[in-house]
């Protein structure tokens, strides 16, 4: 019996969290209401408030999910010697990401880009919501440098740039290629791959130029 | 005579320019007012009025000056051969982007960056500003796209890799680069600099792997 009800609370859960991202996702954290999410997920305001406190928790919740599951594949690539180079990892972990949510569609496209979209904007003016998004993407950060490290030690990379410029770029062409689909529309993981091993294929500069 | 007064035309469109940049990364676009921009230029609404129709053209048209200048640099760029590498690129335009706007500051942080994920956000739900948008990063899009041509013809990239998704990939990471700085604070152009130039000493996998 508790192992079903366990299911029941999961799945319960899981519909909140995923009617929450589509609500942000549509119109943004600031214009979205709780009775907006309690409308998308069909469910009363006491199912919902037993779980959620509020719109903060609810987007806290989301960030982490989606955060933790990213640094959790950095961490155990960089575990890996070598690791797996960057095209293919980045192509991997974001892959999952994307598919793991393909269900999720606003205006028949795929949500998540645009979540991503609508909740950077938001740190611009909500200083909490920017200090959940800079915990969140501060671990994946950490660990992107630690795959980094990994190469440096494994004499794939250059070592003398740090690590974490490393993180900070690959953080980067990730978000962008992301926000890039709200002009372009839905691209395939593959062109962020080529584009990056067209660059891991240049040769790089002597140090001292 | 003419010459004088075409300069304080000149002059005043900048000036207007400027105030309506301020405002759009202040609040973002949906939430500020031509009176705002008034206001912020400490001009009447006929100065105003008499160069722009409302928020629609000044937005076109700082989105076309940034653009623009940037297009022109990657043209430049592609012209010689071979180009100069994309860490070095990315790091001259991008750093002469934010140099010369680097006096428009919001809480004493630089405008630009901020103005930037505004104006993104802002085409999930504007697609008349989406098109304008889409129409300037398309022509970035094609003139980084003659740049990774110039690599593959002077053998300095794979050449199995469409230049389009190099274009998507070097703009994604100028994008997402810009957008971290909401969460991490201003940062110097030479961390992403140091991240491709890491990328590019990178071994890339064989074609048929």
């Amino acid at each position: 019996m508790a192992r079903v009800s366990q299911a029941h609370l999961d799945a319960r859960r899981r519909q909140i969290l995923d009617a929450a991202a589509l609500c942000f996702a549509r119109n943004g954290f600031h214009a979205t209401s709780m009775q907006d999410v309690l409308k998308e997920a069909g469910l009363s305001a006491g199912a919902v408030y037993r779980y959620f406190s509020g719109k903060e928790e609810l987007i806290a919740a989301i960030v982490a999910e989606v955060l933790g599951q990213v640094r959790a594949a950095f961490e155990e690539a960089a575990q890996q010697s070598p690791p797996p180079p960057p095209d293919l990892l980045v192509a991997s972990v974001l892959g999952r990401t994307l598919a793991a949510r393909e269900s999720l569609k606003v205006d028949g496209e795929p949500a998540f880009p645009r979540l991503v979209i609508q909740v950077w904007t938001e740190t611009l003016r909500n200083s909490e919501l920017a200090a959940v998004l800079r915990d969140g993407y501060g671990a994946v950060r950490q660990a992107w440098a630690r795959v980094a490290e990994a190469y440096q030690e494994a004499g794939m990379m250059r070592a003398d740039v740090p690590p974490d410029d490393v993180a900070r770029t690959m953080i980067a062409a990730v978000l962008g290629f992301l926000a890039q689909q709200s002009l372009f529309g839905p691209t395939p993981v593959d062109v962020l791959r080529n584009g990056l091993r067209a660059l891991m294929s240049m040769p790089d500069a002597p140090t001292h130029l």
